[in-house]
C-alpha cells in the first residue's frame, strides 16, 4: 500500500533537539520536575483532595497482583499510556534513572496485565471479559491500545528498551486479527479514534506495514454503509455503556462516522475524536499519496480553522458532547475549548506541514500551543484547565447551570484526566515541532530556544542553535555548525502576524525577493559553513485583532495580541465587571516586560474606557446616558491567566471611540 | 387569624370590566375564538403533529368512562382546570351557551373522577392510588389540586353554578384532614407551590376561614427544619419521580423550601414555584396584616425587579430548573424567561399593588404584560413560546445543544403545556387588572380601552370608560357616568416611562402640585358628575434604554422602547446578522404607524451602523480596521417578533458614534 511518499519533510526528532529557551523551559522542566511526578502520584491515587485515578490499581488487579473492583473510566488506561509516552520523551532529553526505573516497573505491570493472547485492557480484563469488542462505540477499548503503542514507541525510542513495544506489537498482532476486511473479522472501528494515529508510529518504528494498513482499514472502514457503530448498538439491544435500559439511537456523527472519510468536509463532533482522525488522515495520506485523503484534509482543516476555532486555537465550543457545533458559533462564556482538542489540532497541524511547507499550519499551531495549551496548564504544574474559556464571570461559573464547566480556577486532576496528561506529553516532545527537513531544507517552524541536530544527505549533519526571546521579542539568532561546508536552504517561517520582518546573514542584511518567500516561508539558500549566522527579526507590535462578522459573539470587539500571544484582562490588574471596560480602537498600546508578573512577563498597557458604575442607584434599566471615565488597562498573557487568583477574565473587548 | 386588612384597594372584578381596545380586543378576542377552542382539541388529543395532551383521556380513564393507561406527565390534570378557569373568565365577558355546555360536560366528567373522600388526581388514581401523598417533592399533587380550586372559583364567579366549587371544597376539606400542624397530619407542603393561592381565592369566594388557614399553614410551615422535603425523600429510600434508582439529595432552594418564607430575600429555584408563593405570601399578608411576610415579600419583590428581571419583564435566566440563577445574570441568549413565571410576575405585582397603591408594581405588571406575556402568543393563537428570548439565532438554536431550549419560531401545544393555558386565563381575565377601588380611590393601573362599573360606598355604582390608542399612543379619556354626584379621586397611574404628563379634566388642564403624584399615582380628586372627563396625555417618545453595568450581558448596548412596549430587530426587517448593527447614542428614532405591518403596528425607524461584511475574504481573524456603514433600521415591538417568519431576532445592540 506504500506507493508514494507525499512527505515534503520530515521533523528533526525530539531526541536531536534539546529546549535552551527561557520562555518553554519553564514549562518543559515544569513537566519534567512537577507534572511527570505529580501525575505519578496521581495515578497512584496519592493526591489527596484529587478525584482518584485508579489508573495503577486497575493494572494491579488485571495483573492479579490485587484482589479489587475495577475503578474510574473505562478508558482510564490511557493515563497511564499518556504517563509512559511523556515519560519517554523526557528521558531522552534529560536521563533520570529513578524515573526510569519507576517506568519500568510500571510496564513490568502492564505486561503481567496483558493477556495470553496479547489484550490489553483492564477494564474488560476485570469486569466484563467476555464482552471484548461488543462495545466499541463507548468503551475505548482500541483507543487504549492506541495510547499504550504510543507510549512504547516513545519509550523504545527514548531508551531502546523494547520490551513494552514487543508487547504492543503482540497486542496489535492480535487487534489485526480481530478486526479486517476479510470474512469472520469485524469491519468496524472504535468509537474514539486515537488507535489509527498509533498504528503509523508503530509503523514507522518497526517497519511492519500490517500496522499502516490496519491503520488505513479502520480510516477507511469509517462511515461506510451500514454503519458499524450503529449496527453494533442494535446488536447490544440499544444498549449504552453511559446510560441505563435502552437508548435513543446514536448519532454517529459525533464520532465522525457518520459518512465516509473522504467525503467528510465540515468538523463535526466530538472534538478531540475529530482532530486525532484527522491527524491519522493526514499521516496515512502522506504515506500513500492518497490525493483523496489529502483533499479532505485540506477541506477539514480550512472548516476548522475558517470556521470554528477560537482565537487562542481552541476547537469544539460546546460542552454538549465536548463537541464543535457550527460554524462561527465561537461563544466566549459557554465555550468548551478542550485542552486535548488543541492537541490534537497540533497534531493535525505538524503533520499537514511535513506534506506541504505551508506556515499556515505552523501559524495554527504556534497558536493553540502558546494560547490554548499553554494556558491548560497552572504555573505550579499540579493544576490544569479543560475548558479553555475566553471570557470567565467566577459568579456565573458557580450558580448558573450552564456554565458550570467553565472553571474559574485550574483543577487537581481530574477523573477524566485526558488533559493533564497530555499536555505533559505534547510539552515533553516540543523539541520535535521545531524543525522539518528534507533533502534540501531545513524548515524552521517554532521560534524556540534549542540546539538541535539535523541529518544532512549523504550522513553529513548540520547543527542548529537557535536564540532568541520569543515570544516577548522578535529576534532570533540561528548559527550552523558543521564539519563542511555544504548547499542547503534554510527556510524560516515568518508568521502571518508579522508585518514584515529583517533577516541577517552574517551580519549582511538581505534582501530576499518575493521568490524567497513562499508559502510563509523564507528561504535562506546558500552554502553554509561552520558558524555561519542567521539573524532574524520579527517585529513584535501589540495589534488588536478582530474576528469575521458571522462569529457574532465577537461582534463589535477587538482581542489584543503580541506575537504568537493573545491577551486578556484580568480583573486583579483591571477590577471586576471587565464587561464595563472598552478599548479605543487608536489606543497605543506599550508592551512591558514586567519582572514581578508571574516571573516575567510582557504586559501590555494602553488606556480605555470604563462605564460610570457609581451613579447607578440600584435600579436594574434607566434611559440610555451611559457615561464611561478613561481607564488605564493592563493585559496579560491568555497562557497566564488564573495564575493569581481567581477573578474575571476576558480576551474580547468592545471598542469604543 | 383575619386580624387586620392590609388591602389599599381590591380590583374591579373581571365580571364589571369590558375590554373595548384595538389593541388587546385583538389578544381577548383571539382567545375567545381560538385559543380557547384550539385547547380544548388540543387537551382532547385532536391537534395532528403536535405532541398529545392526554388530558381528557386520564379523566376519563379516572372517571371508569375508558380503560387505559395515564398519559403525559404526573401534573397533567392541571392543564384541563387552567383551560376551565380560563372559559369561566370568558364566558363572565360574552355568553356562549355551547362553550358553557362543553365545559359543564368537563365538570361533570372531573366530578366522575373525584374519589369518595374527595381527593382528586388521575395520575394518583389510575397508576398509584397507593402512593397518595408519598412523593410531594416531584409530583405537583396539591399544584393539581390549586389549579382546579382556581377553575372552580372562576367557574362559579362567571356563571354561578356551584359543582366544580363545590367538588373542589369537598376536597379542600379532605386536603385539610391530611395536612396541618395537628398530631398524625403531614407537615408538609407541596414542591410546587399554587395551592396556596387557591385556598385563598376559595376561603374569598366561600367565607370558609378554614381554607385560609390552610393556606397559611402551608406557606408558614415551607423551609421549617427539619426539612420536610428531604425527610420524605430520605423516606421513599432517596427516589425520584423522574429519575430511575437513588438519586443525589435534592436541593430544597429549588422549590424555594431552604428557609422559611421569612427569611427569604432572594429569588431563588424554580421560577414559577417561586412567583406563585410569592403571590400568596402576599395575598396572606394582605389578609392577616402579617407584616414579618410583607417584608418578605417586599424584599423578595426588590430582589427580583432590580437584579434579575428582563427588561421585557421576564425571570428565570437558565432553562436548568427553569430557574433564577443569580443576581445580573441575565444572558440574553442562553436565557429562559418562561412565559408562565412572567404570569406569576404579573399574579405578584397585581396583589402588591392592592396592599401598596405604589405604581413600581403596575409598572411591572405592565412590562411583563405587554412584553414577555404578550410575546408568547402567535397572533394565530395555535402556537406559543415557552421560553422568551432576547437574543436569536436560528441556526445555534438548532445546532448548538446549549440553545436547543431556544426556539425561533413559536410551538404547537406541549407536552408539558403549562404556558398556553396559563396565557389564556390571564388574558381573559385581564380587566381585571385595570382598576382598583378602595372607599375614596378609583386606581386606574392600565391604560386598556373599557367599560367598568366600581362600587362606591353607600352602594352607589359609577361607570368608567375609558378610550385610548394605547400602547400606539399615549393620550388616555376616561369618562366617569354616575347618577348622583360624588366626591372620590381617580388615580391615574402616571408610567415610570413616561417624561412628564398632561391632564385635563372636562377640557380645562389641571397644574397639580407635588402632593397630588404620590408613588407615581396622579389622584384627581373632586366631585364627580355624569359625563365629566380626563383625558391625560403620556409623551410617547421612543428611547433607548441600558442596563445596570453588573449586567454583563448587555454591557454597551441599549434596548429601545416606546411606552410600555420593548422593541426589536427582526431580521426579516433588516437581514441577517443582528450582532452587525450598532446604533448611534443620538439616532433619531421615529415612531411610524405600518398598517401592513402584523395588521397595524406602531414601528420605529432609524438610522444605525453595519459592520461592512463584504471586505472578508474567507479569514477568521484579522487586524482591527471594523469598518461599518450607515444603515437604516425598523424595529417592531418585541410582543410581534415572530410572526413573518423564522429568523434573526435581538433586543439590545451596541451603541458606537
Amino acid at each position: 500500500m506504500i506507493q508514494t511518499n507525499l512527505h515534503a519533510s520530515r521533523p528533526i526528532s525530539f531526541k536531536q533537539v534539546k529546549i535552551e529557551d527561557d520562555y518553554w523551559s519553564v514549562y518543559t522542566r515544569l513537566v519534567r520536575d512537577t507534572v511527570i511526578p505529580y501525575q505519578w502520584e496521581a495515578l497512584n491515587d496519592r493526591v489527596s483532595d484529587a478525584e482518584p485515578s485508579y489508573a495503577i490499581r486497575n493494572f494491579r488487579i488485571a495483573a492479579g497482583h490485587e484482589e479489587g473492583e475495577f475503578g474510574g473510566f473505562v478508558f482510564q488506561d490511557s493515563d497511564l499510556a499518556k504517563w509512559l509516552e511523556a515519560v519517554g520523551y523526557s528521558l531522552s532529553v534529560q536521563p533520570d534513572p529513578e524515573l526510569e526505573a519507576i517506568a519500568d516497573g510500571a510496564i513490568d505491570l502492564i505486561a503481567d496485565a496483558q493477556r495470553p493472547d496479547g489484550y490489553l485492557n483492564t477494564y474488560f480484563t476485570i469486569k466484563a471479559p467476555e464482552q471484548r469488542w461488543t462495545n466499541l462505540f463507548d468503551c475505548h477499548e482500541l483507543y487504549c491500545a492506541g495510547h499504550m503503542i504510543e507510549a512504547a514507541v516513545a519509550y523504545y525510542e527514548a531508551t531502546g528498551k523494547r520490551k513494552l513495544l514487543d508487547a504492543m506489537c503482540r497486542f496489535a498482532d492480535y487487534i489485526d486479527t480481530v478486526f479486517g476486511p476479510e470474512p469472520g473479522k469485524l469491519r468496524g472501528y472504535d468509537g474514539h479514534q486515537e488507535i489509527e494515529l498509533a498504528l503509523v508510529k508503530l509503523y514507522k518504528t518497526t517497519g511492519e506495514e500490517k500496522y499502516a494498513k490496519l491503520a488505513a482499514f479502520f480510516i477507511n472502514e469509517r462511515g461506510q454503509e451500514p454503519n458499524f457503530l450503529l449496527a453494533e448498538w442494535e446488536k447490544r439491544g440499544r444498549t449504552s455503556h453511559w446510560q441505563a435500559g435502552v437508548t435513543r439511537k446514536p448519532d454517529p456523527a459525533y464520532n465522525q462516522a457518520h459518512k465516509p472519510v473522504r467525503e467528510q468536509d465540515v468538523a463535526v463532533g466530538h472534538s478531540v475524536r475529530a482532530v486525532y482522525m484527522y491527524t491519522a488522515m493526514a499521516d496515512l495520506a502522506a504515506l500513500t499519496g492518497d490525493e483523496s485523503l489529502l483533499e479532505a484534509c485540506r477541506k477539514l482543516w480550512r472548516n476548522m480553522v475558517d470556521k470554528q476555532m477560537y482565537i487562542t486555537g481552541g476547537i469544539g465550543s460546546t460542552h454538549h458532547g465536548e463537541a464543535f457545533s457550527f460554524d462561527y458559533d465561537l461563544p466566549n462564556d459557554t465555550v468548551y475549548a478542550e485542552t486535548c482538542a488543541s492537541i490534537g489540532l497540533i497534531f493535525f497541524a505538524h503533520r499537514m506541514l511535513q506534506i506541504e511547507a505551508d506556515a499556515a499550519y505552523a501559524d495554527v499551531l504556534e497558536r493553540a500551543l502558546y494560547n490554548n495549551v499553554a494556558g491548560s496548564m497552572q504555573r505550579d504544574g499540579k493544576h490544569f484547565f479543560y475548558v479553555n474559556p475566553l471570557e470567565v464571570w467566577p459568579e456565573a461559573s458557580e450558580k448558573n447551570p450552564g456554565r458550570h464547566h467553565v472553571k474559574p480556577v485550574r483543577q487537581k486532576w481530574f477523573g477524566c484526566a485526558c488533559c493533564p496528561p497530555n499536555v505533559s506529553r505534547l510539552l515533553s516532545s516540543l523539541g520535535e515541532y521545531i524543525y522539518t527537513t528534507d533533502d534540501q531544507t531545513i524548515y524552521t517552524h517554532l521560534y524556540i530556544g534549542s540546539e538541535a541536530e539535523a541529518a544532512l544527505p549523504g550522513e553529513a549533519k548540520v547543527k542548529l542553535k537557535q536564540e532568541t526571546d520569543y515570544p516577548w521579542n522578535g529576534a532570533v539568532r540561528l548559527t550552523v555548525a558543521l564539519g563542511e561546508p555544504r548547499t542547503f536552504a534554510i527556510a524560516l517561517r515568518i508568521p502571518s502576524w508579522a508585518d514584515g520582518f529583517e533577516v541577517k546573514v552574517n551580519g549582511q542584511t538581505l534582501q530576499p525577493s518575493d521568490d524567497d518567500v513562499r508559502k510563509g516561508y523564507l528561504y535562506v539558500s546558500r552554502t553554509w559553513g561552520d558558524g555561519d549566522a542567521i539573524e532574524l527579526a520579527l517585529p513584535m507590535e501589540a495589534r488588536m485583532v478582530e474576528a469575521n462578522p458571522s462569529v457574532r459573539a465577537n461582534a463589535g470587539k477587538a482581542a489584543m495580541t503580541r506575537g504568537p500571544l493573545v491577551y486578556c484582562l484580568e480583573e486583579t490588574d483591571n477590577g471586576s465587571h471587565l464587561s464595563a471596560i472598552a478599548v479605543k480602537p487608536d489606543a497605543k498600546l506599550e508592551a512591558v516586560l514586567e519582572p514581578d508578573v508571574l516571573g516575567g512577563t510582557v504586559v501590555l498597557k494602553g488606556e480605555g474606557f470604563r462605564d460610570d458604575q457609581a451613579d447607578w442607584s440600584g435600579e436594574l434599566y434607566r434611559p440610555f446616558s451611559r457615561k464611561a471615565e478613561p481607564v488605564a488597562l493592563q493585559w496579560v498573557p491568555y497562557s497566564a491567566w488564573g495564575n493569581r487568583g481567581a477573578g474575571e477574565m476576558s480576551v474580547w473587548f468592545r471598542m469604543k471611540e
